[in-house]
Protein backbone atom coordinates (compact mmCIF):
# COMPACT_ATOMS: atom_id res chain seq x y z
CA UNK A 1 0.00 0.00 0.00
CA UNK A 2 1.52 3.39 -1.02
CA UNK A 3 0.86 6.38 1.34
CA UNK A 4 4.61 8.27 0.58
CA UNK A 5 2.89 10.09 -2.43
CA UNK A 6 2.33 13.78 -2.01
CA UNK A 7 -1.79 14.83 -2.39
CA UNK A 8 -1.53 16.13 -5.57
CA UNK A 9 0.31 12.76 -7.16
CA UNK A 10 -2.36 10.29 -4.88
CA UNK A 11 -4.96 12.10 -6.41
CA UNK A 12 -3.70 12.02 -10.24
CA UNK A 13 -3.11 8.09 -9.21
CA UNK A 14 -6.85 7.50 -8.27
CA UNK A 15 -8.02 9.39 -10.97
CA UNK A 16 -6.03 7.64 -13.41
CA UNK A 17 -7.08 4.29 -11.62
CA UNK A 18 -10.39 5.78 -11.81
CA UNK A 19 -10.35 6.28 -15.72
CA UNK A 20 -8.95 2.84 -16.08
CA UNK A 21 -11.99 1.31 -14.52
CA UNK A 22 -14.36 3.31 -16.04
CA UNK A 23 -13.28 2.17 -19.36
CA UNK A 24 -12.33 -1.44 -18.21
CA UNK A 25 -15.46 -2.53 -16.72
CA UNK A 26 -17.97 0.82 -17.33
CA UNK A 27 -19.81 2.95 -15.01
CA UNK A 28 -21.15 0.09 -12.24
CA UNK A 29 -17.47 -0.67 -11.60
CA UNK A 30 -16.53 3.31 -9.78
CA UNK A 31 -16.97 2.15 -6.25
CA UNK A 32 -14.70 3.71 -3.35
CA UNK A 33 -13.06 0.42 -2.73
CA UNK A 34 -12.59 -0.69 -6.80
CA UNK A 35 -10.64 2.70 -7.57
CA UNK A 36 -8.86 2.34 -4.09
CA UNK A 37 -7.92 -1.30 -5.12
CA UNK A 38 -6.99 -0.28 -8.40
CA UNK A 39 -4.64 2.58 -7.27
CA UNK A 40 -2.92 0.41 -4.98
CA UNK A 41 -4.11 2.59 -1.98
CA UNK A 42 -7.23 2.36 1.04
CA UNK A 43 -10.66 3.71 0.80
CA UNK A 44 -9.66 6.17 3.13
CA UNK A 45 -7.38 7.76 0.66
CA UNK A 46 -10.38 8.40 -1.31
CA UNK A 47 -12.27 10.23 1.06
CA UNK A 48 -9.14 12.40 1.93
CA UNK A 49 -8.16 13.16 -1.40
CA UNK A 50 -12.13 13.69 -2.64
CA UNK A 51 -14.21 13.82 0.56
CA UNK A 52 -16.63 11.40 -1.52
CA UNK A 53 -16.96 9.79 -4.30
CA UNK A 54 -19.32 12.17 -5.83
CA UNK A 55 -16.48 14.90 -5.13
CA UNK A 56 -14.48 12.10 -7.27
CA UNK A 57 -16.57 11.26 -10.08
CA UNK A 58 -16.79 15.32 -10.93
CA UNK A 59 -12.55 15.59 -10.86
CA UNK A 60 -12.70 12.63 -13.12
CA UNK A 61 -14.24 14.69 -15.74
CA UNK A 62 -12.38 17.97 -15.00
CA UNK A 63 -8.97 15.37 -15.46
CA UNK A 64 -10.51 13.93 -18.72
CA UNK A 65 -10.67 17.94 -19.93
CA UNK A 66 -6.44 18.32 -18.87
CA UNK A 67 -6.01 15.36 -20.65
CA UNK A 68 -7.86 16.08 -24.02
CA UNK A 69 -6.34 19.51 -23.45
CA UNK A 70 -2.67 17.24 -23.17
CA UNK A 71 -3.25 15.64 -26.80
CA UNK A 72 -4.45 19.23 -28.22
CA UNK A 73 -1.83 21.16 -27.30
CA UNK A 74 0.95 18.86 -28.48
CA UNK A 75 0.26 20.76 -31.96
CA UNK A 76 3.33 22.83 -32.83
CA UNK A 77 1.10 25.45 -34.63
CA UNK A 78 2.88 26.93 -38.10
CA UNK A 79 2.12 29.63 -40.39
CA UNK A 80 -0.92 27.92 -41.52
CA UNK A 81 -4.21 27.63 -39.26
CA UNK A 82 -5.91 25.64 -42.10
CA UNK A 83 -3.08 22.68 -41.39
CA UNK A 84 -3.16 23.34 -38.03
CA UNK A 85 -7.08 23.01 -37.44
CA UNK A 86 -6.17 19.38 -38.98
CA UNK A 87 -4.05 18.97 -36.50
CA UNK A 88 -6.01 20.02 -33.70
CA UNK A 89 -8.65 17.64 -35.00
CA UNK A 90 -6.12 14.64 -34.89
CA UNK A 91 -5.43 15.66 -31.04
CA UNK A 92 -9.13 15.68 -29.92
CA UNK A 93 -9.54 12.32 -31.49
CA UNK A 94 -6.92 11.21 -30.04
CA UNK A 95 -7.94 11.73 -26.49
CA UNK A 96 -11.45 9.81 -27.80
CA UNK A 97 -9.75 7.42 -29.15
CA UNK A 98 -8.17 6.52 -25.71
CA UNK A 99 -10.72 7.68 -23.22
CA UNK A 100 -13.97 6.77 -25.32
CA UNK A 101 -15.93 5.96 -22.24
CA UNK A 102 -14.80 9.27 -20.22
CA UNK A 103 -15.24 11.08 -23.56
CA UNK A 104 -18.90 10.02 -23.68
CA UNK A 105 -19.35 11.23 -20.23
CA UNK A 106 -17.73 14.71 -20.37
CA UNK A 107 -19.89 15.40 -23.48
CA UNK A 108 -22.95 14.57 -22.28
CA UNK A 109 -23.53 11.58 -24.04
CA UNK A 110 -23.68 9.02 -21.34
CA UNK A 111 -23.96 9.89 -17.45
CA UNK A 112 -21.96 8.45 -14.51
CA UNK A 113 -24.30 6.16 -13.30
CA UNK A 114 -25.76 6.39 -10.02
CA UNK A 115 -22.69 9.12 -9.06
CA UNK A 116 -24.05 12.88 -9.19
CA UNK A 117 -21.85 14.73 -11.59
CA UNK A 118 -22.52 18.59 -12.08
CA UNK A 119 -22.67 18.18 -16.24
CA UNK A 120 -23.25 21.37 -17.35
CA UNK A 121 -20.68 22.78 -14.64
CA UNK A 122 -17.63 20.35 -15.54
CA UNK A 123 -18.56 21.21 -19.43
CA UNK A 124 -18.33 24.95 -18.84
CA UNK A 125 -14.99 24.83 -16.79
CA UNK A 126 -13.83 22.30 -19.12
CA UNK A 127 -14.24 24.20 -22.63
CA UNK A 128 -11.75 26.32 -22.15
CA UNK A 129 -9.52 22.83 -24.05
CA UNK A 130 -11.42 23.78 -27.09
CA UNK A 131 -10.87 28.19 -27.52
CA UNK A 132 -7.98 26.60 -29.20
CA UNK A 133 -10.37 25.68 -31.62
CA UNK A 134 -11.96 29.27 -31.97
CA UNK A 135 -8.38 31.14 -32.18
CA UNK A 136 -7.51 28.79 -34.90
CA UNK A 137 -10.65 29.23 -36.54
CA UNK A 138 -10.35 33.33 -36.26
CA UNK A 139 -6.87 33.34 -37.89
CA UNK A 140 -8.79 31.82 -40.96
CA UNK A 141 -11.31 35.02 -40.87
CA UNK A 142 -8.48 37.16 -40.94
CA UNK A 143 -6.24 35.81 -43.00
CA UNK A 144 -9.32 35.73 -45.15
CA UNK A 145 -9.29 31.80 -45.60
CA UNK A 146 -12.80 31.71 -44.79
CA UNK A 147 -16.01 33.53 -45.06
CA UNK A 148 -17.52 33.56 -41.54
CA UNK A 149 -17.93 36.35 -39.16
CA UNK A 150 -18.58 34.18 -35.81
CA UNK A 151 -15.35 32.04 -35.31
CA UNK A 152 -17.25 30.77 -32.26
CA UNK A 153 -20.10 29.43 -34.84
CA UNK A 154 -17.43 28.05 -37.25
CA UNK A 155 -16.14 26.28 -34.32
CA UNK A 156 -19.10 24.54 -33.17
CA UNK A 157 -20.03 23.26 -36.63
CA UNK A 158 -16.30 21.77 -36.50
CA UNK A 159 -17.22 20.40 -33.05
CA UNK A 160 -20.23 18.70 -34.65
CA UNK A 161 -18.25 16.40 -37.19
CA UNK A 162 -15.70 15.39 -35.18
CA UNK A 163 -17.94 14.47 -32.34
CA UNK A 164 -20.33 12.50 -34.54
CA UNK A 165 -17.51 10.91 -36.32
CA UNK A 166 -16.00 10.01 -32.99
CA UNK A 167 -18.99 8.43 -31.96
CA UNK A 168 -19.78 6.09 -35.08
CA UNK A 169 -16.08 4.84 -34.63
CA UNK A 170 -16.57 4.18 -30.92
CA UNK A 171 -19.75 2.07 -31.78
CA UNK A 172 -17.75 -0.14 -34.64
CA UNK A 173 -19.56 1.67 -36.99
CA UNK A 174 -17.11 3.15 -39.02
CA UNK A 175 -13.63 1.36 -38.10
CA UNK A 176 -10.88 3.76 -38.09
CA UNK A 177 -8.37 2.60 -40.74
CA UNK A 178 -11.04 3.05 -43.51
CA UNK A 179 -12.95 5.84 -42.36
CA UNK A 180 -10.74 8.83 -41.60
CA UNK A 181 -9.89 9.00 -45.71
CA UNK A 182 -13.03 7.77 -46.13
CA UNK A 183 -15.55 9.95 -44.24
CA UNK A 184 -13.90 12.22 -41.85
CA UNK A 185 -11.40 13.82 -44.05
CA UNK A 186 -13.62 14.31 -47.32
CA UNK A 187 -15.95 15.65 -45.02
CA UNK A 188 -14.04 18.28 -43.17
CA UNK A 189 -12.72 19.13 -46.83
CA UNK A 190 -16.36 19.73 -47.91
CA UNK A 191 -17.46 21.56 -45.05
CA UNK A 192 -14.23 23.79 -45.35
CA UNK A 193 -14.61 24.51 -49.18
CA UNK A 194 -17.79 25.23 -48.29
CA UNK A 195 -16.73 27.98 -46.04
CA UNK A 196 -14.71 29.35 -49.25
CA UNK A 197 -11.66 27.49 -48.32
CA UNK A 198 -9.73 27.07 -52.08
CA UNK A 199 -9.54 23.32 -52.80
CA UNK A 200 -5.60 23.76 -53.98
CA UNK A 201 -5.22 25.22 -50.77
CA UNK A 202 -6.85 22.50 -48.97
CA UNK A 203 -5.35 19.96 -50.71
CA UNK A 204 -1.79 20.93 -49.90
CA UNK A 205 -2.67 21.89 -46.10
CA UNK A 206 -3.87 17.80 -45.76
CA UNK A 207 -0.87 16.62 -47.46
CA UNK A 208 1.33 19.37 -45.07
CA UNK A 209 -0.74 17.51 -42.27
CA UNK A 210 -0.02 14.36 -42.76
CA UNK A 211 3.55 14.69 -43.14
CA UNK A 212 3.62 16.42 -39.66
CA UNK A 213 2.01 13.37 -38.47
CA UNK A 214 4.05 11.03 -39.92
CA UNK A 215 6.80 13.15 -38.94
CA UNK A 216 5.71 12.92 -34.87
CA UNK A 217 4.70 9.08 -34.57
CA UNK B 1 -55.03 -7.41 -17.73
CA UNK B 2 -55.37 -7.44 -21.21
CA UNK B 3 -55.10 -10.90 -22.83
CA UNK B 4 -57.11 -10.15 -25.90
CA UNK B 5 -55.25 -8.72 -28.30
CA UNK B 6 -53.50 -10.21 -31.22
CA UNK B 7 -50.17 -11.28 -31.35
CA UNK B 8 -48.56 -8.19 -33.27
CA UNK B 9 -50.68 -6.44 -31.67
CA UNK B 10 -49.38 -7.95 -28.48
CA UNK B 11 -45.61 -7.27 -28.93
CA UNK B 12 -46.08 -3.88 -30.65
CA UNK B 13 -47.88 -2.78 -26.88
CA UNK B 14 -44.91 -4.25 -25.43
CA UNK B 15 -42.42 -3.02 -27.60
CA UNK B 16 -43.98 1.00 -27.51
CA UNK B 17 -43.75 -0.21 -23.43
CA UNK B 18 -40.05 -1.14 -23.32
CA UNK B 19 -39.14 1.94 -25.20
CA UNK B 20 -40.98 4.36 -22.82
CA UNK B 21 -39.35 2.56 -20.14
CA UNK B 22 -35.86 2.61 -21.47
CA UNK B 23 -36.45 6.40 -21.83
CA UNK B 24 -38.61 7.23 -18.99
CA UNK B 25 -35.78 4.95 -16.61
CA UNK B 26 -33.52 3.82 -18.33
CA UNK B 27 -31.67 0.78 -19.26
CA UNK B 28 -32.00 -0.89 -15.89
CA UNK B 29 -35.60 -1.01 -15.78
CA UNK B 30 -35.88 -3.50 -19.47
CA UNK B 31 -36.92 -6.57 -16.86
CA UNK B 32 -39.60 -8.33 -17.92
CA UNK B 33 -41.96 -7.66 -15.01
CA UNK B 34 -41.53 -3.67 -15.52
CA UNK B 35 -42.02 -4.55 -19.20
CA UNK B 36 -45.15 -6.35 -18.56
CA UNK B 37 -46.44 -4.13 -15.70
CA UNK B 38 -45.77 -1.32 -18.32
CA UNK B 39 -48.02 -3.25 -21.09
CA UNK B 40 -50.48 -3.93 -18.66
CA UNK B 41 -50.24 -7.91 -19.05
CA UNK B 42 -48.53 -10.37 -17.63
CA UNK B 43 -44.89 -11.38 -17.74
CA UNK B 44 -46.07 -14.67 -19.53
CA UNK B 45 -46.95 -12.57 -22.48
CA UNK B 46 -43.29 -11.16 -22.75
CA UNK B 47 -42.31 -15.21 -23.18
CA UNK B 48 -45.47 -16.13 -25.23
CA UNK B 49 -44.42 -12.98 -27.78
CA UNK B 50 -40.44 -13.20 -27.24
CA UNK B 51 -39.47 -16.27 -25.56
CA UNK B 52 -36.84 -14.35 -23.86
CA UNK B 53 -36.36 -10.85 -22.97
CA UNK B 54 -32.90 -10.78 -24.82
CA UNK B 55 -35.35 -11.53 -28.18
CA UNK B 56 -37.42 -8.43 -26.93
CA UNK B 57 -34.38 -6.52 -26.29
CA UNK B 58 -33.25 -7.38 -30.52
CA UNK B 59 -37.01 -6.68 -31.70
CA UNK B 60 -36.76 -3.36 -29.51
CA UNK B 61 -34.10 -2.37 -31.71
CA UNK B 62 -36.05 -3.37 -34.99
CA UNK B 63 -38.93 -1.70 -33.72
CA UNK B 64 -36.50 1.68 -33.57
CA UNK B 65 -35.78 1.30 -37.26
CA UNK B 66 -39.47 0.60 -38.15
CA UNK B 67 -40.10 4.42 -36.02
CA UNK B 68 -37.29 5.94 -37.80
CA UNK B 69 -38.75 4.66 -41.19
CA UNK B 70 -42.26 5.78 -39.91
CA UNK B 71 -40.93 9.58 -39.56
CA UNK B 72 -38.62 9.50 -42.61
CA UNK B 73 -40.79 7.92 -45.00
CA UNK B 74 -43.58 11.06 -44.26
CA UNK B 75 -41.25 13.31 -46.64
CA UNK B 76 -43.37 14.37 -49.33
CA UNK B 77 -40.87 14.41 -51.82
CA UNK B 78 -40.87 17.28 -54.49
CA UNK B 79 -38.97 17.54 -57.61
CA UNK B 80 -35.86 19.37 -55.62
CA UNK B 81 -33.77 16.46 -54.03
CA UNK B 82 -31.99 19.23 -52.19
CA UNK B 83 -35.08 19.96 -50.35
CA UNK B 84 -35.99 16.41 -49.90
CA UNK B 85 -32.47 16.12 -48.12
CA UNK B 86 -33.34 18.71 -45.29
CA UNK B 87 -37.03 16.90 -45.18
CA UNK B 88 -35.29 13.79 -44.40
CA UNK B 89 -33.10 15.37 -42.09
CA UNK B 90 -36.03 16.50 -39.99
CA UNK B 91 -37.55 13.27 -40.20
CA UNK B 92 -34.56 11.98 -38.60
CA UNK B 93 -33.95 14.15 -36.20
CA UNK B 94 -37.85 14.26 -34.95
CA UNK B 95 -37.12 10.47 -34.27
CA UNK B 96 -34.09 10.80 -32.40
CA UNK B 97 -35.80 13.93 -30.46
CA UNK B 98 -38.48 11.44 -29.44
CA UNK B 99 -36.55 8.30 -28.86
CA UNK B 100 -33.42 9.52 -27.49
CA UNK B 101 -32.58 6.23 -25.62
CA UNK B 102 -33.44 4.18 -28.18
CA UNK B 103 -31.16 6.19 -30.73
CA UNK B 104 -28.33 5.86 -28.56
CA UNK B 105 -28.81 2.05 -28.69
CA UNK B 106 -29.32 1.88 -32.25
CA UNK B 107 -26.24 3.17 -33.57
CA UNK B 108 -23.84 1.83 -31.00
CA UNK B 109 -23.47 4.73 -28.48
CA UNK B 110 -24.59 3.27 -25.35
CA UNK B 111 -25.14 -0.81 -24.91
CA UNK B 112 -28.79 -2.01 -23.28
CA UNK B 113 -26.91 -3.18 -20.15
CA UNK B 114 -26.82 -6.31 -19.78
CA UNK B 115 -29.15 -7.74 -22.34
CA UNK B 116 -27.55 -9.55 -25.16
CA UNK B 117 -28.26 -7.60 -28.23
CA UNK B 118 -26.83 -8.18 -31.56
CA UNK B 119 -26.29 -4.19 -32.41
CA UNK B 120 -23.86 -5.40 -35.53
CA UNK B 121 -26.73 -8.10 -36.89
CA UNK B 122 -29.40 -4.99 -35.81
CA UNK B 123 -27.57 -1.56 -37.33
CA UNK B 124 -26.80 -4.15 -40.73
CA UNK B 125 -30.83 -4.84 -41.05
CA UNK B 126 -31.65 -1.46 -39.95
CA UNK B 127 -29.78 0.45 -41.90
CA UNK B 128 -32.52 0.26 -45.00
CA UNK B 129 -33.72 3.54 -43.03
CA UNK B 130 -30.96 5.32 -44.93
CA UNK B 131 -31.19 4.04 -47.92
CA UNK B 132 -33.66 6.61 -48.76
CA UNK B 133 -30.65 9.00 -47.53
CA UNK B 134 -28.27 7.89 -50.81
CA UNK B 135 -30.98 7.75 -52.76
CA UNK B 136 -31.58 11.49 -52.75
CA UNK B 137 -27.58 11.73 -52.38
CA UNK B 138 -27.49 10.08 -55.62
CA UNK B 139 -30.86 12.26 -57.32
CA UNK B 140 -28.05 15.27 -56.52
CA UNK B 141 -25.29 13.85 -58.58
CA UNK B 142 -27.47 12.68 -61.24
CA UNK B 143 -28.92 16.26 -61.44
CA UNK B 144 -25.27 17.66 -61.24
CA UNK B 145 -26.45 19.67 -58.01
CA UNK B 146 -23.17 18.32 -56.46
CA UNK B 147 -19.93 17.07 -57.42
CA UNK B 148 -19.36 13.71 -55.96
CA UNK B 149 -19.05 9.89 -57.11
CA UNK B 150 -20.15 7.85 -54.32
CA UNK B 151 -23.32 8.94 -53.34
CA UNK B 152 -23.09 5.78 -50.28
CA UNK B 153 -19.46 8.16 -48.80
CA UNK B 154 -21.69 11.25 -49.32
CA UNK B 155 -24.58 9.88 -47.53
CA UNK B 156 -22.07 8.86 -44.75
CA UNK B 157 -21.17 12.46 -44.15
CA UNK B 158 -23.93 13.25 -43.73
CA UNK B 159 -25.25 10.85 -41.13
CA UNK B 160 -22.14 11.67 -39.21
CA UNK B 161 -23.25 15.70 -38.85
CA UNK B 162 -26.74 14.85 -38.02
CA UNK B 163 -25.53 12.13 -35.93
CA UNK B 164 -23.25 14.58 -34.17
CA UNK B 165 -25.71 17.50 -33.66
CA UNK B 166 -28.07 14.84 -32.27
CA UNK B 167 -26.23 13.68 -29.27
CA UNK B 168 -25.38 17.22 -28.52
CA UNK B 169 -29.05 18.23 -28.34
CA UNK B 170 -29.75 15.29 -26.35
CA UNK B 171 -26.60 16.07 -23.91
CA UNK B 172 -28.14 19.70 -23.37
CA UNK B 173 -24.85 21.12 -24.83
CA UNK B 174 -27.00 22.43 -27.86
CA UNK B 175 -30.63 23.40 -27.23
CA UNK B 176 -32.87 22.86 -30.28
CA UNK B 177 -34.65 26.35 -30.44
CA UNK B 178 -31.14 27.69 -30.67
CA UNK B 179 -28.50 25.43 -32.30
CA UNK B 180 -30.99 24.63 -35.38
CA UNK B 181 -30.70 28.03 -37.08
CA UNK B 182 -27.08 28.51 -35.31
CA UNK B 183 -25.47 25.47 -36.18
CA UNK B 184 -27.33 22.36 -37.60
CA UNK B 185 -28.47 24.61 -40.67
CA UNK B 186 -25.32 26.52 -41.77
CA UNK B 187 -23.36 23.38 -40.74
CA UNK B 188 -25.20 21.21 -43.41
CA UNK B 189 -24.97 24.25 -45.72
CA UNK B 190 -21.11 24.92 -45.75
CA UNK B 191 -21.26 21.13 -46.01
CA UNK B 192 -23.68 21.06 -49.53
CA UNK B 193 -21.93 23.67 -50.72
CA UNK B 194 -18.64 22.51 -50.45
CA UNK B 195 -19.70 19.57 -52.46
CA UNK B 196 -20.91 22.50 -55.08
CA UNK B 197 -24.12 23.36 -54.22
CA UNK B 198 -25.04 26.82 -55.60
CA UNK B 199 -25.28 28.86 -52.58
CA UNK B 200 -28.79 30.75 -54.37
CA UNK B 201 -30.27 27.55 -54.52
CA UNK B 202 -29.01 26.43 -51.24
CA UNK B 203 -30.58 29.50 -50.24
CA UNK B 204 -34.01 28.43 -52.13
CA UNK B 205 -34.20 25.01 -50.70
CA UNK B 206 -33.73 26.11 -47.33
CA UNK B 207 -36.86 29.01 -48.02
CA UNK B 208 -38.99 25.58 -49.21
CA UNK B 209 -38.41 23.74 -46.96
CA UNK B 210 -39.26 25.56 -44.00
CA UNK B 211 -42.06 26.48 -45.72
CA UNK B 212 -43.00 23.00 -45.99
CA UNK B 213 -42.59 22.86 -42.39
CA UNK B 214 -44.63 25.49 -41.75
CA UNK B 215 -47.51 23.39 -43.60
CA UNK B 216 -46.81 19.67 -42.60
CA UNK B 217 -47.38 21.15 -38.24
Amino acid sequence: MNTSLSESKMKTKLLNAAAMLLMEEGVNSLTTRKIANAANTSTMAVYTNFGSINNLANELIAHGFILLWEEVRLVQFSEDALVDLLHITTGYLNFANKQPALYKCMFGVTSLGELKTSEKENLKSGLYTLDIVVKTVQRLIDGKVIKAENAFHIANEWWVIVHGYSLFEFGDIFSKDKSVPKVLTPLLLHFLMGLGVDPTHAKEALTNHFRYLDNTI
